[in-house]
């Protein structure tokens, strides 16, 4: 059987499940929200950056997240599903969590691309494991770019060398986006009962148990720690 | 002789004559800051856009100009130059221009990007006449980009014909928007010596005389006069 038509199966089998295939566009939408709101806010931080070469790396990292978006939405057609549709349940949520967490400056905004964006994509990451492998594969693809995460690391940590009051600051502003992120998913999770299902099971689908779920928030906040530590700072 | 090796031929012409070279540098850093700024301000005014496919538009314009802001600062480097010693002096100029012209809804946001974006183009492009082949190339490579043009002329054009009132309001913006990227280019010309020279001329190289600037002048507003009119609005 051709790739082509696996994949043509599988869209048939999706649109079998009505309940699987609305949770399948939640999840792409909800990502396609979050890739597209970041590279709005990212390209009008750049405005805060103080050298063309922070410009170019926050740029280069906001233009990676449009192409995201581009390759969800596509996906989101193929499924018959209408974007203007599937992405409006989550514009609020998102837009929230950007003016709730709008960086003062750019040590600011580069933790943010950084620590917030992270956290996002480990979650997706962990959701991907309840999706078939065609959705799986979109998903990692679209997670899967730290391309400038080594330029954000050492501008970070040279920035509290020159200045360790900084460090203080940011670790709390760490704390915030974590916060803000987690507040946001809950909502998220609260209002959509079919992308709550992915990971919690439906009727004939099994899905993580409680310790399953308690083992992936004890991951993600490993990640998160690890991140921070990287930039020197406390979790 | 390979295309490689004129093109070092080329750059070391350059590096005999440091009027020229100031030049070049002056018109490719203009050039990288204008794009970059306008990516920047792109994907922030994606913020005022209605709806996702508006959005998908916007931010596929910004991204090309972050392309054409890459290309045009690795060369800036090929050529010797410091990217943060060559933008700075048009940064302001730039941020001028935004800061003046910040659209207040998403039509105005889409006129600039075509209407201001059109007028700077077409005046680069002029510009590339009077420069070296390599140069004009690069230069005539990032002018050239209306990929999105028909979309945005359609959608301007269906907003005029819901809401009439909509084209008085457009048609004094688009003059807006040109008496500013006017009154800043004065500024820049007036600024940088070397770079009013590649037009007038200098000691050894033939510039346009005052027939030839007042057709350029000529061609560069009847293009807007067309753009506007493309548009549905009276220049």
């Amino acid at each position: 059987m051709t790739s082509e038509s696996k994949n043509q199966e599988f869209d048939q089998e999706l649109a079998n499940d009505p309940e699987y295939r609305a949770a399948v566009i939640d999840l792409l939408a909800v990502l396609a929200v979050g890739e597209l709101t970041a590279f709005e806010r990212m390209a009008a931080d750049s405005v805060l950056a103080p050298t063309y070469a922070d410009k170019a790396a926050m740029g280069e990292l906001a233009t990676i997240e449009f192409k995201h978006f581009i390759a969800l939405r596509n996906r989101l057609i193929e499924l018959g599903a209408d974007p203007e549709v599937a992405l409006e349940p989550f514009r609020q949520t998102l837009e929230d969590f950007h003016t709730k967490t709008k960086p003062t400056d750019w040590l600011e905004g580069l933790m943010k691309a950084f620590v917030g964006d992270g956290i996002g994509l480990d979650f997706y990451r962990e959701i991907s494991s309840y999706v078939d492998p065609r959705t799986r594969e979109l998903v990692l693809e679209v997670c899967d770019d730290l391309s400038q995460a080594a330029y954000v690391v050492d501008r970070i940590r040279l920035a509290i060398v020159e200045d360790p009051k900084v460090a203080g600051r940011l670790a709390l502003w760490g704390r915030r986006l974590v916060g803000e992120a987690l507040s946001q998913a809950q909502r998220v999770a609260a209002e959509r009962d079919a992308l709550s299902a992915l990971i919690i099971g439906g009727i004939d689908r099994p899905g993580a148990d409680l310790a399953e779920i308690g083992r992936m928030l004890a991951r993600l906040t490993e990640s998160h720690s690890r991140r921070m530590a990287d930039l020197g700072l406390a979790a």
